[in-house]
């Protein structure tokens, strides 16, 4: 099938050409983020889309200098809440609610249930909000391969500098991954037209 | 686009009405999940696709009883490596030089850096390959969404049970989330036909 195709097509690129994804691109990548799923629906994260030349600089320091962080046309950190409080709870609830035109107390067992995650310790929170932000970034892996735009997800980068440079600490956020959009710099990429090594299906899965 | 339609139309079925999945569909969707991004094109983990009715029964009883195990053509379980070890490593480098037909000495520094992981003790190793799950997680989503197969990501599971069941532990693997494939029983889920709740875009993005 063509989704198929795409995901041959994409590869994490190591090296980009400035070249700018148009807004209609930029806006389906991050639609496809917004509809991703998660648990309970809760979308424990932020998104920050930079397009800003000098935050790029800075990030590509944190990021060790890896060239896709200026070479992107836009770059796309992912940052997962550090905590689950009872209050987002509650404003989520009320959120559905009206976004369904539902009685909140219908959400009454709903409600109850999500009160686990504020039982947890913020450790623990943050470990299930983090694995939460990572079936976005696949959802924007694809979604970024399905129109043709190259992209890399990345997690090498030192992570209290990315906090640091988005003010993610007074927000009650901690950066997780980062994903690179843009155009692939074939000449200049040495994965670039690199065979795809992934593992056999029979390697892969166990059919039971 | 065609891509975000389908992310409309998908849902975190709670019942299905144990309709088969064609295996041309099925084949598609594992095909999505086995190319896959992952941190070092590692893919830490195994994917187990369960047909059999009595090991399904078995897993719905580890997942509290909820129906769509039993209800659902296959149950897709992710497991993931519980520890990275240099053995994986040096058999993975050995890998990638044989799929690409180059020296494997030519691989050294990427080696190298992968060492990092194995310098780690197995909670950071587990918590990072469960990551790795979540992006085939996610791929497995949209890919679903993309052939109109339905599809409910779980994590509501008592992972031990699960482990026991698969045999996981004796394969250095556990499980961290499961995928039911199927098609929703619309007359009988009360999820069928309600609004879709997705945070505004100006809620999840901030835009640098």
């Amino acid at each position: 099938m063509e989704l198929i195709q795409k995901l041959n097509w994409r590869y994490a690129t190591k090296r980009m050409n400035g070249q700018e994804v148009p807004e209609e691109k930029l806006d389906n990548i991050l639609e496809a983020i917004r509809l991703s799923a998660s648990s309970a629906g809760l979308q424990p994260y932020k998104v920050f889309v930079i397009k800003d030349a000098a935050t790029k600089e800075k990030l590509k320091e944190a990021a060790f200098g890896q060239p896709q962080l200026t070479e992107a046309s836009h770059v796309i950190i992912f940052a997962s809440w550090k905590d689950v409080t009872q209050e987002k709870i509650d404003d989520y609830i009320g959120f559905i609610a009206s976004e369904r035109n539902i009685p909140v107390e219908s959400l009454d067992a709903f409600k109850a249930n999500l009160g686990k995650l504020v039982d947890m310790d913020a450790e623990q929170n943050f470990k299930w909000s983090s694995r939460q932000t990572y079936i976005a970034l696949g959802t924007g892996l694809v979604a970024a391969a399905f129109e043709e735009v190259d992209a890399t997800p990345m997690e090498g980068f030192d992570n209290s500098k990315v906090d640091e440079i988005l003010g993610l600490e007074a927000k009650g956020l901690s950066s997780v991954s980062i994903m690179t959009l843009g155009y692939r710099d074939a000449a200049n990429d040495f994965l670039s037209g690199a065979k795809k090594v992934r593992r056999s299906k029979e390697e892969l899965f166990e059919l039971v």
